[in-house]
């Protein structure tokens, strides 16, 4: 199991939508494409904006569950490893060669407990996030069983409503039970606001994240107090990482969509009141799908339905066109209303999808294309490491 | 490629979810598990059924897409063969043992046509449709090169709104241009009317049913006065099978969700009012969940998110529990409002997913269950068989 792939050994339209070398318009539909440049330049961009701000940047690879994306945000743009939300998903980037993994969820269930504890072996720095004292033993021990390290944040739930606790004291109780057990180490804060993001218009966001940052500055004050330092204070988004990054707080970004961005992310405002997808960030993953027929003179059906995507942020847009409209999906089909009949059979259409990380989550490859041509092709390495 | 699993080289937690002979207890979440005591009898009982009406079931495979589901569809419930989507699909279904295959969609593209074209070499009956005069060229001159015969249905549109045509002449004008190309062999019609199914009321159904039959009636005339004989007069659903059934025109179903079921088909009410999960058939797919956080009173947060299932058709409920509610769903977790505080961390829920179809499309494994133990460990065969 999980040998590399021999892609000579492929069955293109069978185990793989395309390799490397074939024209763009050979490649089988529907899949996820890669715009090579854009993705590069957003990586490269967002790279160089961490920087500046003297933050490090933890990108966020449950949104593209691929080894060859870290390893291409580390290369070009500066990231010092991934976080991910599961066990299973934690496996595949260490495997990979990510040499820093944070897994930002609860792990909880004794067996995925022993997992993580095994991790440091893979040669990667484990973290994970805590917030519940009860969880501080069961680690200890898987640690100290494999013995290895687990280092330990403690989850603030800074207005996402999810896992998290939510005041200074419960923060310092949980740090101190970390601090005190054997080998665990006590790491810093994850507080991320994952509820906010997605808020369209730039000063409500911020007014959310302030708050976050208001938890989270009060944590990091409480914990000094009792002697405990935060080597990561981690959590900012592609809708949030300029407000993180201005806390003097936060010292560690986790944007993910803003590599591929996605028609939901893509309708937020910057504070110029302008679409992050026009001028902040490119749109660089399309969902390729080809007109399979037009059996009604005003409407199109293509071959991208839900087993393609997920919806649940809105359905996609179709790019660069204003003339064809995608509006209603079911399993296989997407139905696309072309009022001037303008769409002939078997013509392809990039489709930008709703939200970016549980559509990718439904597909085995992304095709990376340049200049017309099929340059890359990559697995969706840890697609179905859900446990 | 696509070598035979050896289950006893896979790693539980990472590979899979869990292997035969382990308590049920013991499975690792989230993940799908079947409970093969309901999929039998709802396997079997509409198997009665359609042969109690002398009808034909070609099962609808693009629901579970799983060879093993499949062969006992067809042991226990005297299927004929499957219907799938994709042509990728029916390879995978043909290379399994299915020996009659119908590809119920159009299929334009020139690789895949000549790949539908190969399927009669893996030894199963090929069926496809056809909504277009224009593709009965291609499919006859594919079929010509490789020395085979693909047979084809005329689909109509009886009201999906989707691909198919909507009057008789194009009907048989269609059929008569596929009568007269080499190698390809008209079979009938293809007409499921697949936006009727998820009518809660069932005389609201029957009305739309009787739309799609009297269609399907004055085609199967039209053909008869040109002397064209349907062999297959296919279509009906879960929520329909009874109307076509009871037609006097159609004579093969294509049902899917009843062996699984899932919580969007479950509340529509058959001709007594009564929800059909309730009676009718039972819940026999589950997304198995554990609580992972609990840092909130009335609130936990489970391991089933987005990436999980599909809530294109609604969240999903929990099975068997009404202290507790599945409220909100985003990437990797699931808020269930917990009034009570009754849920411990670790505790497993079973979650009867909004809809099964892009549901079973975002795993890799069924974790079939009886009696408490993993009795059988089956792959998603066609996952990611989008091509």
């Amino acid at each position: 199991m999980n040998a590399p792939v021999n892609i000579n050994e492929l069955d293109v339209g069978f185990d793989v939508p395309a390799v490397p070398g074939m024209d763009e318009a050979d490649i089988q539909t529907p899949c996820l494409v890669l715009d090579l440049d854009a993705l590069e330049r957003n990586i490269r961009k967002m790279g160089d904006y961490a920087k500046a701000h003297g933050m490090r940047h933890r990108v966020h690879g449950k949104m593209h569950k691929s080894v060859d994306v870290a390893k291409l945000q580390e290369e070009l743009g500066g990231a010092v490893g991934v976080c991910c939300q599961k066990v299973s998903e934690a496996e595949v980037f260490a495997r990979g060669g990510i040499k820093d993994v944070l897994v930002s969820n609860q792990v909880r269930d004794p067996r995925k407990i022993d997992r993580l504890a095994q991790l440091p072996k893979l040669g990667a720095r484990t973290i994970v996030c805590v917030d519940d004292i009860g969880n501080v033993a069961d680690l200890s021990a898987a640690a100290q069983k494999h013995g290895t390290t687990i280092e330990c944040l403690v989850e603030i739930d800074c207005g996402a409503g999810r896992c998290g606790v939510t005041t200074t004291p419960e923060v310092v109780a949980i740090a101190k039970a970390i601090d005190a057990a054997p080998n665990l180490k006590f790491a810093g804060i994850q507080a991320y606001q994952g509820a906010m993001q997605h808020i369209d218009g730039y000063e409500d966001r911020k007014a959310k994240t302030d708050i976050a940052i208001d938890m989270v500055r009060d944590a990091v004050a409480g914990l000094k107090t009792e002697g405990l330092e935060c080597d990561i204070v981690g959590g900012g988004g592609t809708g949030s990482y300029y407000f993180e990054s201005n806390s003097g707080v936060y010292n560690e970004l986790q944007c993910g969509s803003y590599a591929f961005m996605d028609a939901d992310y893509g309708r937020i405002l910057d504070k110029d009141g302008k679409r992050i997808d026009d001028g902040e960030w490119e749109n660089a993953l399309f969902l390729l799908t080809s007109v399979m027929s037009h059996a009604k003179a005003e409407k199109a059906i293509c071959d991208a339905g839900l087993k393609a995507q997920s919806v649940d942020s809105g359905l996609p847009f179709i790019y660069g066109r204003d003339d064809v409209e995608y509006v209603k999906c079911s399993d296989e089909h997407g139905v696309i209303s072309d009022p001037g009949g303008v769409l002939a059979i078997n013509e392809k259409l990039k489709l930008v999808p709703g939200h970016c990380d549980p559509t990718c989550n439904v597909h085995d490859w992304y095709v990376g294309v340049r200049n017309g041509k099929v340059e890359a092709l990559w697995p969706v390495s840890a697609r179905g490491k859900a446990y």
